[in-house]
């Protein structure tokens, strides 16, 4: 481990504006661009960790409002920290809790100092501030960290969205000032849809100085078209050198389309809540395993794919599980969503070193969006 | 294949009345005593089949009566049989559905020719008879089928008992002629706790002639006083050149007991059902671990178990998956649970083999109920 860097990104070919490389850290090498299955309560639901890296995963993403709330930053830094609770040795990125507390937690109270909540499991009160989730962070033993910021919905007035940015920038310079970690420490850019607001956040971040940049803010009910004309101008305001993950994204088509615009890395709840309510992603779009045309077919969810569910089980003994509520259901349509969703990124990484993204950009959306 | 026997059992040692051996069939061997963990709905719950067979289980067990109802015996015939189904390749068992057509459906009305029911899933009529018991078994494509049988409460008058087992009797003639497998047919004992009817019933089947013997009707709510007392003369009265099993047997103790009573084969809900409630069978006995005092319990659920979740993941992490509801909670315990049995069944062969059974039994009893 010693001989690894602490943080460092390589890209290795580019194709327009995407890019393709490895970030090389302590605990392992994440091929870029990548996708980061989420872990929030410190398990990828219905997933062995040995079954998320064989679909392919190199990084993983916790969540910091899950784990202080149960089963506690505390104790699982007493048990050795997170990797070693959940029984994953790869990279794992934690969130900051600036999203989930603001959307899931009650009673919340916004102030410079930080944000006062209540727990949605107990009712218990708690705070979180940039030097708590750079603690919290640590304790967890992440390998990257993310800034806390606060978000405000796209749709707010503009002035709401300026103020909001404007404290995030001073969060994410008191994070960088309480970061203590050995791993590597992102800032988020926050702005909204606004371009003004995007490049003076991406300013302020720059300045501080990161190891890597998220586009933050997106992926909450703009729709896509927003989302991409924010991205056909965001990435290139952050740093061409360092990586650049767009958080809570998204959709496979959005995942390309985000790709073609310069993001490097990307994370979303889709292949894991999907495979529980009976959602598989396939090469020709999403299909409804539940549906009763299901429940006699004999080949596999997707025949274009490579993932062992597909290998190994028919769409008829898919649909058979899912409306049996079996829980074996939910682990193989996870298992295979996020092969899919991994086969998607080595596709994207392979054509871009080959130079025909837009090529395979093309063919992609014929078949799923077709 | 095809170079395999059918159905061949042969004993390779016995420490008193317990007996250690192989059966040798088409699809695989069987290492008995064995262990068969529940397939209820064409799924050992939480289970992926290559983790069960990892486990240490030759052979599972099937349910005529779920499977018929859903996802239906011609449609998984249709599909291939339920080894491609559900992508098990060794060894299924089949019960008859003489059981949950008792306890599960309703309105069941029994004759002479059968058992009419209405589905628990959707009220729907169906038939279970001998002949079409046999016909369903042979749609699954089960490797050993069970015979039809009838079966009253223990706890039911003499006489009652009487005219159940003598019906079963006369089923197990109608299941041996309808029998067209090529596959194994295990004919099932009744008769309660009496040791007259139990013998008059062996009588029967070994007149009529089956590849294995069932002890049937126990493990029903008798206790398990009265359950040994039975196995102190029933597997006595069956074929000593053939497998007995005692079906839906049992805790760990009872299967312990059982096998120094002369039983090769078991089948039970217990390990998986478990899993999925929070208990955990260990060395030192069961535990619930919900419980708040494994929180922060850095050990193993059993730190005598050689299972992959006990070389992995700590009795805290279990506690936070289950008491956080997720899947991955329901996996892990069901895989303790299943690793925990077979090892107990390895355990129990290598002991019969070395001629040391009291000692080991002595042994885990000190442990396990101590």
């Amino acid at each position: 481990m010693s001989s690894a860097p602490r943080f460092a990104f390589a890209v290795s070919a580019s194709d327009g504006r995407a890019r393709t490389g490895v970030i090389a850290m302590r605990r392992g090498e994440i091929r870029t661009p990548a996708f980061m299955p989420v872990g929030t309560a410190a398990t990828v639901k219905a997933m062995k960790p040995a079954d998320v890296r064989a679909a392919g995963a190199d990084i993983i993403l916790g969540n910091t409002y899950h784990l202080m709330l149960r089963p506690g930053a505390e104790r699982i830094a007493r048990l050795g920290g997170l990797h070693r609770f959940m029984g994953w040795e790869q990279p794992i990125l934690t969130d900051s809790g600036g999203y989930q507390v603001m959307s899931l937690a009650a009673r919340n109270s916004v102030g410079e100092e930080g944000v006062a909540f209540a727990s949605h499991l107990d009712g218990s009160r708690h705070m979180l501030s940039p030097e708590r989730s750079m603690d919290i962070q640590a304790l967890l033993g992440s390998d990257i960290v993310m800034a806390f910021d606060q978000l405000v919905p796209t749709t707010a007035p503009l002035d709401e969205q300026a103020a909001a940015m404007e404290r995030s920038m001073r969060w994410a310079r008191r994070s960088r000032e309480a970061f203590a970690g050995d791993g590597a420490l992102f800032g988020i850019q926050q702005g909204g849809l606004d371009e003004g607001l995007r490049r003076a956040s991406a300013e302020a971040l720059i300045d501080i100085g990161f190891d890597g940049y998220a586009v933050g803010g997106l992926a909450v009910g703009e729709g896509q078209e927003a989302m991409l004309g924010c991205l056909d101008f965001a990435p290139g305001q952050l740093p061409e050198a360092s990586p650049r993950y767009l958080m809570g994204v998204g959709k496979p088509d959005d995942v390309v389309a985000a790709v073609e615009r310069g993001i490097d890395m990307f994370d979303c709840v889709l292949p894991t809540r999907s495979g529980r309510t009976g959602q598989a992603f396939t090469s020709d779009g999403p299909i409804n395993i539940k549906n009763a045309r299901f429940a006699d077919e004999s080949g596999p969810l997707d025949p274009s794919c490579g993932c062992p569910v597909c290998a190994t089980w028919s769409r008829a003994y898919l649909h058979h599980l899912v409306r049996s509520g079996e829980i074996l259901g939910a682990m193989l349509m996870t298992e295979h969503n996020l092969g899919f969703y991994q086969q998607l990124m080595a596709g994207l990484r392979s054509a871009i070193a080959d130079r025909r993204l837009a090529e395979f950009a093309a063919g992609f959306r014929a078949r799923y969006l077709g």
